[in-house]
């Protein structure tokens, strides 16, 4: 049994996707940003760094979504989400999971969260200014070196496909234009019609 | 018979201290910052991300330190670096991993590489501003939540330590107090104490 702790709209969706399609018994709990409620005391002891996903496991807590998305797909092998049996075609998956969390989502953060990095008002305006061509270099890197199709790792559906699906949607929010990265976007259409998607997604859009 | 693609006094410092861990045949080949090397059309092809590492083994090439660190381990279950049988354990290392890289890394590239995520000369002077608390901040995580002692996993020493050595060795040109962290403290001296580090240290700072 897991607890993933998420919100909406976040990275968390890329375990919470994992979670489904891996048949997990897993319950979920909401936090809400709006009330700063992952700064609260009580998710402070859940994860100390305030953030989200946090994935409770019956041998304690997981945070940072490359971790969590390997370590479910070992947990439920016969999912076959990763390539468990093959360290180097394990570790390209790690790879791109790798860029997505630290190149990619940190790109993205620059446009909310830039108080993480600078204090001036000047200067969050000027990081949200670089949201587009920021953002839109890591997808024109995915679209042309590292998405084989038409999954990530290519025949395969791997860990990799939920969560570049997850920050794949915040592409238009980003200013990024969908139809200069044609692999990416159907990428993304072929994973919304997943069914396990569409239950994630109706469940957090709830 | 693997290469390391490598810059002094980057992260890939750990990924070269865990290739000599290890006991890896492996050969290193330094890019040049000064002459912006990471960017010629050369290591392009090795690396169309312009950074370092990358490691060249016998099937591709990998890139991002976590991903490398763990092939590493994957590669040689007989030096013991990561705790392969247990995936929980392992899903830890990653996790402490992934934060060093997404979290601590990115904060201290806020003093060099503001223009990853900004354009103006003001921006990148607040940026440098906040790095001694932002840098600070993600230590002190460390040092009260994470770092088990005497290594981070606690008494086994893995892909963790020589990453957590790497990025605790830019406290002082980041300008935090290294007095206030008793066990990150320790811990880099404990590391600088160990044959292959000193072997590493010595081949990139000759």
């Amino acid at each position: 049994m897991f607890k993933l702790y998420y919100a909406p709209a976040t990275c968390a969706l890329a375990s919470h996707i994992t979670l489904a399609e891996a048949g997990a018994d897993y319950a979920t709990e909401r936090i809400d940003f709006k009330v700063n409620q992952q700064n609260s005391p009580d998710y402070l002891k859940i994860n100390p760094k305030g953030r989200v996903p946090a994935l409770v496991t019956d041998r304690g807590i997981l945070t940072e979504t490359p971790a969590m998305l390997a370590y479910i797909a070992q947990s439920f092998p016969q999912a076959g989400l990763a390539p468990l049996d093959d360290p180097f075609a394990f570790a390209q998956v790690q790879s791109f999971n790798s860029y997505l969390c630290a190149t990619l989502h940190v790109a993205h953060a620059h446009k909310l969260r830039g108080a993480r990095w600078a204090t001036e008002e000047s200067s969050f305006a000027d990081m949200k200014r670089m949201i587009p061509k920021s953002v839109g270099a890591c997808f024109t890197l995915i679209e042309r070196n590292m998405l084989r199709g038409p999954w990530v790792m290519g025949e395969s559906y791997t860990i990799c496909d939920p969560y570049l699906y997850t920050v794949a949607l915040w592409l238009e929010g980003d200013g990024v234009d969908l139809a200069s990265l044609p692999k990416v976007a159907d990428h993304r259409k072929r994973m919304s019609e997943r069914p396990a998607v569409q239950r994630v997604l109706a469940e957090e859009n709830a």
